[in-house]
């Protein structure tokens, strides 16, 4: 982390604050911490931490998310802990009975952006490890966030709760977060690294496959001739399905010129063995 | 969880195996097997594990998802554990220089639905704790899955990779979850018919690698030693991104013995022009 400012910028002041309820262990709050700078939320505000505050376990479970630690605020009540902000979440592993939103993770993430954005202060409620949040609790938040998990077996922890918060905020960050917006459109695909090398033109492809298919014949593997073209059919989409560079093409032919190479190279030195 | 029924239903069988390389401490492993169980994985594959199996710190960290520690099985290496599978997925924490699709944990989540659904077998590849995987671990996959993460605090660790990959997964889930099924993704895309052939499973593709490779090496198409596995990774690479059916690597490797078959038939009638 040497040479990163960990002083909260503009940036990072319209991030959500992480709000921990009265929680149990210094491990705890020193895991989450270190979910949240992962993600770029900086603001972790404690209400009532069991085994009071400075915690060393905290810092030391922290991982190197020092600051986060250092700049924790300590509150007395949930209610002094979210008085200046605007819009609260609050996360629960088992539905309520409040006639509150309910929203998945990814939902709040898209729904926080848009409040930053706005200039909205957001956070969001942690209840403690044994037993979560109160109805009390809950009932100060706008909107409840329940992460889908296997109802046989739902068992977050803090630090996962706050990771997969932290997570949907952040994946849908804008360019001031160092990342473009993530757009996987439909029918290009994933981008794939070329290593400086560009995708192959179709003449190039034509070569290769026109090379292929010369040795394939000649060392009888394309047989009989009327079964040549549906078999080139077959080997063409093999290879135009890898959507290969410039580089792979020449690669591929380097390969067969190889391979073919050996009987002459053989034919001269017959001791090698096959 | 008393009254849940462990045992592996046909559900549970497409669901996606996760896969342990070298993982150190035994903690990590329950902690991963515990953040699986949130969200239906449960099958946990482990290389190599450290301090040996089982592992009792394992079992204590799992908090209750003893089944999955109990029923993981332990390889030798990366490629005995994916042998069985059609499609794997590598996590990185950093870019690697290999042509493989990059792809965000939102996108394998949608990936792994639809090939589940086609009853292709995936797994996913998780790293050490110290440096993660190595570069030809990486090489084994079809697909690289990098979550978008602070870049001056990236400090997941096993279990939170584990988490928000399952999390994606299970978040798509289809009518058996309570959740609509997922649109076909960009990386899968159309599906493509393989003509009464099924996907090839790893362990055919390790066949048809080393048998490149030895004809490489014996031709001197590879060459100088020291650069044969970022070469051999290179070729993967082309190979992996086409998803061969098990008869394109019959294909294939037909295609190598005869282009290497050549000189034999040569020498015993060097009439033959080339």
């Amino acid at each position: 982390m040497a040479g990163t400012d960990h002083r909260l910028t503009r940036e990072q002041e319209a991030a959500p604050a992480v709000v921990l309820i009265e929680p149990q262990l210094g491990e705890n709050i020193g895991t989450a911490a270190r979910a949240m700078a992962n993600f770029s939320l900086h603001e972790l505000r404690l209400v009532r931490p069991r085994d009071g505050w400075p915690n060393e376990h905290a810092r030391k479970a922290a991982s190197g998310a020092d600051w986060i630690v250092e700049n924790a605020k300590v509150y007395e009540s949930a209610t002094d802990a979210i008085a200046d902000l605007t819009y609260v979440y609050a996360t629960t592993a088992r539905p309520r009975q409040m006639v509150k939103p309910v929203i998945t993770p990814a939902l709040a993430g898209e729904d926080m952006r848009v409040r930053s954005s706005r200039k909205e202060r957001v956070g969001i409620l942690f209840g403690r490890e044994r037993f979560g949040l109160r109805n009390d609790e809950v009932a100060l938040a706008d909107t409840i966030v329940m992460a889908p998990v296997n109802p046989a077996f739902a068992s977050l922890n803090i630090a996962q709760a706050v990771l997969l918060i932290g997570y949907e905020w952040y994946k849908l960050g804008g360019s001031t977060l160092g990342q473009a917006t993530p757009q996987e459109p439909a029918l290009s695909g994933p981008t794939i690294p070329t290593k400086g090398s560009r995708l192959a033109i179709k003449e190039e492809l034509e070569g290769f496959f026109n090379h292929l298919k010369v040795e394939l014949v000649d060392c009888g593997f394309l047989r009989p001739t009327a079964k040549v073209p549906s078999m080139m059919r077959n080997i063409r989409s093999i290879f135009l399905r890898a959507n290969l560079t410039e580089q792979e093409v020449r690669t591929l032919r380097g390969m067969i010129s190889g391979l073919t190479y050996t009987h002459t190279r053989e034919k001269k030195s017959p001791k090698s063995q096959r």
